[in-house]
């Protein structure tokens, strides 16, 4: 029992590492390729042997070519940041000679666990999680993904999960924040909502960052200026109509995204606050939407060409066995415009 | 010779129509699914004998479930509308048990064509063309779709070509266009720019209802009032202060989407005229862009969601041997905001 076990857990990334080669290498013996030398060979089918490893499909068909496909999975390609994502990793791929396999999961986990088993079942050579969403808030939600690292590398984008083949692109969202922070009270603001959308990885570290920056800064923290607010646009607005209606007041708007940020703008217009003088607002993504409304928005740009060339990149080294970083965190950069005063 | 290009030209629709089964049923004969009466099967078989058909791989894989894969080509998943076409076929495509393959193909006519060819190496079931771009100016260039289009159905979205096994829904641009004239010249407008990106079989019937409708209402087409502008927003707005300054006066813009219509409300605010008093502005996609602005804009729903959902049931009555339409031109809404007055 324990023996099955043992096998059971040998991947070709085990076979790989053992016999000293690519998993490309091992995936080429394992298709009896012309291309390895029959020393390889010999050494590579040993190591089989004595690990008793038996292939899976996703080792049988890397080295013939017959796949080379990449499983895409986002929540939903409509949203304009995944959209942008799947783009930038859909030519990545491509460029490399993979095709792309793309599932919209939405955000209930059971879909996202399903979406993944489907996927596996496809015999993908990667998966790429595309956004924070996927990254639940108890390990037992998140097994799935472990689960299916065992076989076929994961890359995350904007999201962090700890496994031996899982490899992980994220921007800086915790410095963005932090500075924005900086920013907004060097310019001369005194109450910093903080503006959200849902509880995701990636918005933990912007609020890890606005609330470290308030308390470096010697101010103190209130819990009454963190918002959450869902929905499209209008929503937005009249959210922070009712929330100001409340007696609650605030001279910057910290959003988690450029569409809070403008539905803050929206809000701002409805009380007859002048932007930025009476309200400064900062959205995230730097995305179209950010140069569509007056005055135009500030925004952080969190570089997702730059992730996502990067997420490519790190995939390509582990399909050819070389080592890769788990966890590459990428700087964002933040974009001055109209929502916002210079600082003082 | 002649024998044999006849036997070439067979496929799985041809002998599906003689034997008066459907598609499903003649590919589960050429899987010896058990699924089939005896009858039936020897009907079918004795029909593929007397055309001399040889099935090919889409037909043989479609009975035992083994792809169930559908490609879809957009130039650029990034651009909005794109993204919002290829998430409701992602959805509907899922929905009826059919993965999505996505390959974003560019501008280009050498790519395009060589991407069909991949899917087509692939063993898809069906290819999706999404967007007008694919429709070029002339039949050799569109012939690589004709071509492709011998094994494998082809579904165009707001595309036309015409073939036996291509199925188009479109959104009916003609008659949106030819009613916002209408409208714009019901709210008291005299000159009307019609702006546009670039050259697609969408712009066409677009400026063709343009046209139309002046010269119906009695106007004369003043062919200087067509204004091409490519590029971002700040471009568009450029383009047109150059335009405005070399002396051209307009009260109207119809623009041939939503972020060309920004670029307009950018201009007007550049050169001081008030929106929508001294200059109405229309745009089309009705996508988020549309409600980012101040004042927001009015602009034509071209109902991206309905024609999708109505792509896939096509697509799905065609894999299943049934008739469908070949050209489904869906109407359009215009929706009155901010940049436009109301009728007079």
């Amino acid at each position: 029992m324990q023996e099955k076990e043992r096998t059971k857990q040998k991947t070709i990334y085990d076979i790989s590492r053992r016999a000293g080669v690519s998993i490309a290498t091992v995936s080429r013996v394992l298709n009896d390729s012309p291309k390895v030398s029959i020393k390889t060979k010999e050494r590579v089918l040993q190591i089989i042997e004595e690990c008793g490893y038996e292939p899976n499909a996703f080792a049988r068909g890397l080295g013939t070519g017959s796949m080379r496909t990449i499983g895409i999975l986002c929540a939903d390609v409509a949203d304009l940041y995944l959209a942008n994502a799947v783009s930038y990793l859909e030519r990545e791929l491509r460029q490399n000679g993979f095709d792309t396999i793309l599932n919209c999961t939405g955000y209930d986990h059971e879909r996202k666990a399903a979406c993944m088993k489907a996927m596996e079942a496809r015999r993908v050579d990667a998966v790429i999680l595309v956004g924070s969403h996927y990254i639940e808030n108890t390990p037992e939600k998140n097994q799935y993904m472990v689960d299916a690292s065992v076989n076929i590398p994961l890359m995350m984008v904007n999201g962090y999960l700890k496994g031996d083949h899982i490899y992980c692109n994220l921007s800086d969202d915790y410095s963005a924040y932090y500075e924005a922070v900086g920013n907004l009270l060097d310019s001369g603001c005194q109450d910093i909502l903080f503006l959200y959308r849902e509880a995701t990885y990636s918005q933990s570290q912007k609020q890890k960052g606005y609330t470290d920056a308030l308390s470096d800064r010697g101010k103190v923290f209130r819990p009454e200026l963190v918002l959450q607010s869902n929905g499209k646009m209008e929503q937005i607005k009249e959210d922070l109509i009712q929330y100001y209606g409340e007696g609650n007041r605030f001279d910057g708007i910290l959003a988690s995204d450029d569409e809070l940020a403008i539905g803050a703008l929206k809000f701002a217009k409805a009380a007859s606050l002048t932007v930025p003088e009476e309200l400064s607002i900062i959205g995230c993504n730097n995305s179209v939407l950010s140069i569509c409304c007056e005055p135009e928005l500030s925004s952080i740009d969190n570089k997702c060409e730059i992730i996502c060339v990067n997420t490519v990149a790190t995939l390509m080294r582990v399909l050819d066995g070389q080592k890769a970083s788990h966890k590459t965190i990428l700087a964002t950069e933040y974009i001055q415009r109209g929502t916002t005063k210079e600082n003082m």
